[in-house]
Formats: C-alpha cells, structure tokens, sequence
C-alpha cells in the first residue's frame, strides 16, 4: 500500500516526523503537495477532509481507508505497521508517552520564535520572542533533554522496548532541529547528554535514512520552518 | 484492578481529562497526591519513576504493571479498556487525533497567562499575556471550537464512533474550562457551536460524570489551574 502525507512543501516541520518513520520502514508514499498539484489537493482536504475526521492541520495521512492526523499519532501508527514500535501494550503506552513529550518540546520550540501570534510575522513579536528563547534555552531544553537522557540511562541504548523506534528517530530529528536553530545552547549541554547524541548518531546512520538525508528529499532546514535560526534567539 | 493516578491536587488542570474517563467508567482509582502522605508519593515517582519510562511530568497513571505517562496516552489507554473509546483500528487512531488537537487547545489557553515564562508569575508577564489572549479569543478559539464543531456536524452526536468516547468528555472540560476563563469570548461564539454545546451537556447528564460534578472529588477551577479567569484577559 502507497501512503498518502499531506504536509506543506519547503519545510521540515512537523512532517519531517512522518517522513522519517516512513523512509527508515522502507514504505512507499507520495507527499502529495510536493508533487504537481499537490497544494490543491492538500487544501481540498484540510477543507472537506478524506473521509473520517477532518484534520485540524497538517501533516496527515491516508493508509488506505484510513485517515489519521496528528504527528504522534501518525508516527505511531506507522511505527506499528513496520516495526518500528514496541508490539505489547506497556511498551506501546511508553512509547507514545515519550514521542508526545518530544512533540511539547517541539511547540515550545515553535513558540520561540511565535510567543504571542502564530498569524504574524517574527519580527513583530522579537522582544517577547527574546524573553521566551531566553527561558527556552535556561530551562526548558535542559528539562526536556535531561528527561531523554534520563530515560536512556535507563533503558539503553533506545528510548523505548530493545529496537530502534519512532521515538528514537523523533528524538533524532529534535536534537537536530534544536542544534540548528540553538547550536550555542545546544553545544553548552552537550556533556549532560551523550546518550542522546549517540542515539542521533545511530539513528543518521541506519542506512535507509542516510540515504534519505543525503538526498533531495530531504529538505533544509530554513526560517520558514518550526526550527529557525534567529541567532539573537540563542543568547 | 485499581488505578494509581498521580496528579497535582488542588487543581483540575490536565489530571481532570484523565479523572473524567475513570469517573464515567466507573473505575476505581486512587488520586494519589490527594492522600495522606500522597505528595511525597507523587515526588518520589516524579524522581525515580515507577518502572519503565521516567514521566516528563504528571498526570501518570498506575494501572498494574503499566505506568502511562502523557494525558492523552492516559485517557486513550483507560477509555479502551472501557469502552470509552472506538474499538476499530481506524477510529482509535481519529480519536486519538481530536483528543490530542483538543490538548493543543488546553496547551494554547494556559500559554494565555504564561506566555514567556512557566517557572514565574502571571504578574511578571502581563503586557504580553495580554497580547496573547487577544489572538487566542479572536483567533484561537474560534479555530478550535470551529474544528470541534464541524466534526459534530459530520459524525453526528459524538466526535468519534458512534458512541460517546473519551474524546467526548475531553470536548466537554475544555468547553467548561474556557468558559471558566474566557465567558465573554465563550459567550460571543455561542452561536457558532450549537452542537458542541449540546455535547457539552450531554457529558455532565451522564449519571456517573453528574454525580462526580457533584461531588467534592471535583475541585473548581481556579487561578493556579490552566484555566484561569482573569478578566483583562477576556478582553
């Protein structure tokens, strides 16, 4: 089966999440509003939905009949179709668990940069853009990043059950984006995590997403994008 | 079975969603913190965990073996034990979906009074507290509502499945929350939600959930909450 992502074209986003578990699982899909045409076909959606639940926004995806938005959940999905998930309740709980504390950290990234209106533009919002990016880095990515490497001490080499999932590849993917967007703040805490970056490191190199990330689909990270780099924003 | 669920007292907040579930199930539950002794109970957890995974923060859940961590983890995890959720692949995952879409929501009303800073007061970030509940109630809020609305519309008289499930008595508290802290910006869009109104009291006639309202295990909203009513904030 073809799966279907709507995501906005040009930028990682919250569907760089998806892509991931879905190129690491082999698995064919269309990104559909990369393609000609697409961005009608993702408006059309967003408008009338595919069946089921209209999604509230991008990404979303369409297996087959079925139709499921939200990136956690997404991921999920996905991971347990291709085995890139724990297959017994305690281990799927788990891992959902940690993918959604990932996500938090990934919108409180978000709101570095969007502290006060995500329909205006950065530079409107830059003195409390300022504030919040100065929190964001004392506090909160230590937190965050602590909790992961906590949880790998803990279980070993992965974040969750004994195989790489897609916990681990959206643990890949926010080291990454928050090393564009903070290298600054992220080099600073670089001796508190070595788990975590041997992790990211582990997962870069499985060979199906090496392959991906050296190729044009994998697109740059950019100022469009939920990881930016503003460097006033890293202190 | 008893469930363990480890939740701030003294406030509804995120540990509520999870509360509703347990309460229409008619599960028995410890609210651990809630107990003699139970905060430091709390603490320890928060610490060390319980096994598995180490939660980010609470609300978690004991439930035998499994330690759940994450609101929406929890109340898809308890509402399929108990029929409160769909049984069928394709509408666990739409559950899920609008469940998590509507804690985007409840994550947007509580940056309304901690836009910049979650470790220090609402006084400290007032100006841009200001700022941000002004696009939330023009923008926000009507955004969500719309979705939550629109998805009645299409489905019927629950957002998912053909009973009411999980996602239903989330609807149902971030009505009653942003009532709580928004009335005026709930009041001018009653209009626009007829059906999520209805929902809304359809959940509290529940027998069980009108009994727990009823009770003094439902704490009021109140200003150390995530749904907060200060009035400069409701325009």
């Amino acid at each position: 089966m073809t799966y279907d992502l709507f995501y906005w074209p040009g930028i990682q986003g919250r569907g760089e999440f998806v892509r991931l578990v879905l190129e690491d699982a082999g698995a064919e899909y269309v990104d559909v509003a990369r393609q000609p045409g697409g961005m009608k076909q993702l408006q059309a959606a967003l408008a009338e939905g595919l069946g089921g639940v209209v999604p509230f926004a991008p990404p979303f995806l369409r297996a087959g009949d079925v139709v499921i938005s939200q990136t956690v959940a997404i991921c999920s999905f996905v991971g347990e179709r291709h085995g890139l998930a724990p297959s017994d309740p305690g281990g799927r709980a788990a891992a959902i668990a940690v993918a959604l504390t990932i996500a938090d950290l990934v919108s409180e990234a978000h709101d570095t940069h969007h502290p006060i209106r995500v329909d205006q533009a950065y530079e409107t919002q830059k003195a409390a853009a300022l504030e919040r990016a100065k929190g964001f880095r004392e506090l909160r990515i230590p937190k965050f990043t602590a909790y992961l490497e906590r949880n790998l001490e803990r279980n070993g080499a992965v974040l969750v059950g004994s195989e790489i999932s897609y916990v681990d590849l959206a643990a890949f993917q926010v080291v990454e984006g928050l090393t564009y967007a903070f290298p600054r703040a992220m080099q600073a805490i670089h001796p508190k995590i070595p788990k975590l970056l041997a992790l990211r490191d582990r997962v870069a190199a499985r060979p199906r997403l090496a392959a991906y990330l050296a190729s044009d689909r994998r697109l740059p990270f950019n100022e469009k994008g939920i990881f930016r780099r503003y460097p006033e924003l890293d202190g």
